[in-house]
């Protein structure tokens, strides 16, 4: 069906509306809405495949629109087609506890299936969308069923092309050839800094062809409606290779600064919005209207969505008659619950078990639990042996044709790619059917922050494998020892940091991780042996902190976490040779612990007496557990790891000696409180 | 000169000694070193410039091992070569204290310019080597004085090549048509995790074409010595673009496991090592073995380099007598010494000036000192019209053909590559004669973790200028709004954090982070506007901490940073109408605040009286600072600033009702100590 006058209304009333959501909001970017209304007219209305009504259906398209800051392009599409986000909504952009923030944020609106804005990320969201579908396809997918076939598309500008994450997930979908994978970029030649020519002078599509991808140009994304739709199909069409198509247009177009960076991050003025108006045949002087053409030829698309839901329904529904346990697998899936009693594989130790490090200890969770929980997908950023992620029988996740793996496999090899790692296993997560996890040593859980940040800002459960985590790494030394890591992943809203002291600790910290349905997790595991402690069980830890040896007669606590809580029961022998009583509290998750009852948290750790953390890395937020410190503000060094918790002092003697200081510090004070005890409660 | 046996010899005693010292310390990476003997052998010996006795002589030829992981290599090559660097050094491989630690570290090891191991930081601290050749040659060299005219090469892997940072790095070094870079590819399919054909499949070549390289392969990299020369001397030639050369090799040639992941990280097994030994004419039974001849060799051509430098030094004193003023600040600039006075041109304020955003201010700051720190080059990741980075009439960091700037121009177009700027900073910094500040939003310094804690490890005076610092930014919203941040950075050892409140706070900010000659800096500032404090000067501000407002009958006192500093004061005023006095501490920078003597400390946050700290970000960190904590342990949301502000209750009110509930809360404890007074002090 050719274009028409529906077909350029329609794209000048998004152009509008983002015109007038940005003027009324007096902040956001109108630039790339108007630029990219062409194509997302030609891609919602004419390829992609939803139901307003069911934003979770799972055999929907998937978009994503990386370049979040265009984001009432997004808006304005799911208003017209009609998803629960009124035209109140678009008012209300950019205001307090709308569902239309300054950027797209996938848990609080309807139609957005990731968060974006940070640069590069949903390009990379996008690639962990695509490997979803394919990975989802594989394992259910049967011969009459052809249940899971979505594309993901993704809009990405210069901003993505430039940020390094897009480059690693870039490459990594040429490697996988996600021939479901098809991204539109926005050649418009303007960043923040003006005309690209400034920074950015590369042959981007020469790029794509190195990794791997089909590459298209459109040359007129402005008016060539055909072209786009042609180059779309296209695209479709190659199965065997994720598909960029360049797509040249104008920003903020059809107003008096289109082409420039005027029009990129600024509300148009007064005049030009007039201007905008009457070039598209609008009234000048209404504003957020919508031709009801534009609703009827979208609503219309919408009803094939719904209806082509529908149709859905009943396939997956005869296939749960042929195909009864992944019918039943899949639909368990969706819910985000785990398969009942899964958690009774998990490992447990009993002190006479040997000294094991944690890195090992996860590897045998894993180990156990693959088999009952077929969502988990693990993987590492080339570090498979060093952070033991894959279980023995692992098949890798892979193009069939490489002859090293199969789409259906639950092993990714991200290369050394962190950052990408990260953002693809939030689009994995998105996806709806993986819980993924993926290894890197902690240090370089830093190289990821920026996706990191988006798991939790997100609400994805997924878990950071983070091995090595400390000077006890030893050799490797301080470009490799994280001092400061833990500290700020503990400052992030809604992450899970675990630092499991022991086997059972480690089981704890997997099963936390992976019944919190809408939090991530990094599990910070050492590289050095532990030994099983006396005290723990799941049952105890999973409360993210508690008594590891009472003595009610203490004089003082010791709160540590890891590696160092085996070191601080050593610590209670030395001191008790120089009279002193010691408590030793394992405190593997504070963000769990925060959460227990205050009248359990005041058991850990009492009032009465001091309390001293103990933790081979930056002091910073330990206050909050302890009154004094015994830590590592310092870079560590490189040198047998032994010798470098000796030339730090993490010894019994080190810790006990400070532990006497501690006591002596705080005999005067009346009342002691304990730390849990606060004049206010924070705001969550 | 043909390649003869006595180059073979140094090639294989290169290879010999990374094997003994991987073997002796149990521990690290022989692949490397043995794969890239021959290459190193014929870029040191037959084209790199460099005086072992000097490593600090400006013109020298600038060597980055990107893949740090094979600093066995380097630190045979600066042993051999006669640099600081012993036998012994060789043997404590890895060992506590050693100037060889597991990966290279700048400032331990003379010889080592930039420190390394982290993957793809290397590769784009050479970018930024490259980019201080390129502008202090633009700078001074004069007709007849070619005074800097050095080559920075770098040797990477598939690990770097892999990373998003070395993306960044590479397409901003060709934009920038780096003649003086020449980088070798170390091609040898092996990664941690086997072949590389299980991640990264690309076309690598066709990837550095697409940004504007001189590409060329070397297929033998393992015996065609000819071969790795002529490919130097042709990428020499080219003048207008980076040069990277593939290079096949064998990892851990010679062993017998040549070829394969095993040789990567492991030390060889003893009937290896006897097996190298023996194929490389080594007695199997000694260990460090150096052939005299290869001394004399490398001997020979350092004497060559000390020469050079001699010479040098006449051209740079014949310099002086034409050319003094430039001669003065070259000279100058080399001792990281500011211009005298400088310091005088810094801005002060006024209480009644007009309230102004701090990224503004820091505008001032650069407008006012930039013509007497010539060294300044400052520049941003395309957000320069939002954190206010460029001085009115900068001139751009360009290639001259593209009609731009000027590589003199001291401004720098970073694109939107928050990771690679960082990492170049390092570089710039590196090189000697530069100071580089480089911004982006405050929230987007975490894209470019690994590089800033590299700033911090590596001692490199690098100034991030980290606009929208807070909830304050407003409308963009959550993606966009730091909360741990700051307490990240914070926890990052040598790392000065500042968050002024006022012009004169952001003034000594400036002086802080100049004149620290080993240390970072990152400037978290404000969109929003900020009045000047009655209180602030910069002599107050340059302690990291003071008294804003004074009151000697004090119920509390409210510590707080940046923006909530003027809500504190006037939260006092609401006190006071509640019966309350309190006293406000300003706390831009709690590292530079701990380096004051305990005396000053203690006036400034006193024993007696319960303090609060009031900062609109994670709390973590501050219990350091105050008994209670108000702050944002949770995402930030979207909409106006001061709506933002009042939904969170960072308000006077909201303020004084905590500060209300600090005091009664404390009213028991006897004594009530200052968080100042601790039991024990840390390692530092």
């Amino acid at each position: 069906m050719p274009f028409d006058k529906v077909d350029e209304l329609a794209i000048n009333t998004i152009r509008t509306l983002a015109v007038d959501a940005t003027a009324k909001a007096n902040s956001g970017h109108p630039g790339a809405p108007m630029g990219m209304a062409p194509v997302a007219h030609v891609l919602f209305n004419k390829f992609m495949k939803f139901n307003p009504k069911n934003p979770n259906w799972l055999n929907r398209d998937r978009f994503v629109l990386s370049n979040g800051h265009g984001c009432m392009l997004q808006y304005a599409l799911l208003h017209l087609f009609g998803y629960e986000l009124s035209m109140d909504d678009l008012k209300n952009f950019r205001q307090i506890d709308s569902i239309t923030p300054g950027h797209p944020e996938a848990h609080d609106t309807p139609g957005i299936e990731v968060t974006t804005g940070p640069l590069g990320q949903g390009f990379a969201n996008a690639v962990g969308l695509a490997m979803g579908q394919a990975h989802t396809a594989a394992v259910f997918n049967k011969p009459g069923y052809d249940l899971v076939n979505n594309y993901t598309y993704c809009f990405f500008g210069d901003g993505c092309a430039m940020e390094g994450i897009a480059s690693e997930a870039a490459s990594t979908a040429g490697h996988l050839q996600l021939g479901n994978l098809i991204c539109i970029y926005d050649d418009n030649h303007i960043s923040i800094d003006g005309d690209t020519k400034c920074a950015f002078t590369e042959d981007v599509m020469k790029r794509f062809e190195a990794y791997g991808w089909h590459t298209q140009h459109v040359k007129d994304g402005d008016h060539d409606l055909e072209g786009i739709e042609a180059a779309i199909a296209k695209a479709k069409e190659v199965k065997d290779k994720p598909s960029v198509i360049k797509l040249t247009t104008t920003i903020g177009f059809g107003s008096k600064l289109q082409g420039t960076g005027g029009v990129h991050g600024n509300p148009l003025k007064p005049d030009d919005i007039k201007h905008v108006k009457s070039l598209f045949g609008f009234d000048p002087e209404k504003t957020f209207v919508v031709p009801q053409e534009v609703y009827d030829l979208y609503h219309k698309h919408a009803a094939e969505g719904a209806a082509a839901e529908q149709e859905w329904n009943k396939l997956f529904e005869k296939y749960g008659q042929e195909y009864s346990d992944l019918h039943k697998d899949l639909a368990r899936r969706l819910t985000r619950d785990l398969p009942e009693g899964w958690q009774n594989k998990l490992p447990t130790y009993k002190p006479s078990d040997p000294a094991i490090a944690s890195r090992k200890l996860s590897e045998s969770v894993l180990e156990a639990i693959h088999d009952v929980i077929p969502e988990l997908v693990s993987g590492s950023a080339d570090l498979t042996g060093s952070n033991n992620t894959r279980w023995k029988n692992a098949i890798d996740f892979q193009p069939p044709n490489l002859g090293i793996g199969e789409y259906s496999g639950r092993y990714v090899r991200y290369g050394v790619r962190e950052h990408a790692m990260a953002a693809i296993m939030n689009g994995l997560c998105a996806y709806g059917t993986i819980i993924p996890a993926g290894g890197t040593f902690l240090n370089f859980v830093s190289y990821a922050a920026g996706a990191v940040r988006l798991s939790s800002l997100s609400h994805q459960r997924v878990i950071y494998v983070a091995t090595h985590d400390s000077i006890g790494l030893g050799e490797d030394g301080p470009t490799h020892q994280p001092i400061e890591t833990l500290a700020h992943f503990r400052a992030l809203p809604n992450m899970m940091v675990w630092r499991p002291a022991d086997g059972n600790e480690t089981s704890a910290a997997y099963y936390m991780a992976l019944t919190s349905k809408t939090t991530p997790s990094i599990l910070a595991l050492t590289r050095q042996n532990l030994p099983q402690l006396e005290g723990s069980t799941i049952e105890k830890a999973i409360k993210g902190g508690y008594v590891a040896l009472e003595d009610k007669e203490a004089d003082v606590t010791l709160v540590s976490t890891g590696s160092e809580v085996a070191i601080c029961l050593e610590a209670v022998k030395t001191l008790k040779e120089q009279g002193l009583k010691a408590r030793v509290v394992s405190l593997p998750c504070v963000e769990v612990f925060d959460a227990q009852p205050k009248e359990y948290r005041l058991e850990v750790i009492p009032d009465g007496i001091p309390s001293m953390s103990v933790e081979v890395m930056s002091t910073l937020g330990w206050e909050k557990y302890s009154h004094e410190q015994f830590g590592l503000n310092r870079f560590g060094a490189s040198g047998p790891y032994k010798e470098v918790y000796a030339k730090f002092e993490f010894t019994p003697e080190g810790i006990a000696k400070r532990a006497k200081a501690t006591v002596d510090f705080y005999k005067d004070v009346k009342p002691l409180r304990s730390p849990i005890n606060r004049a206010f409660t924070q705001l969550i």
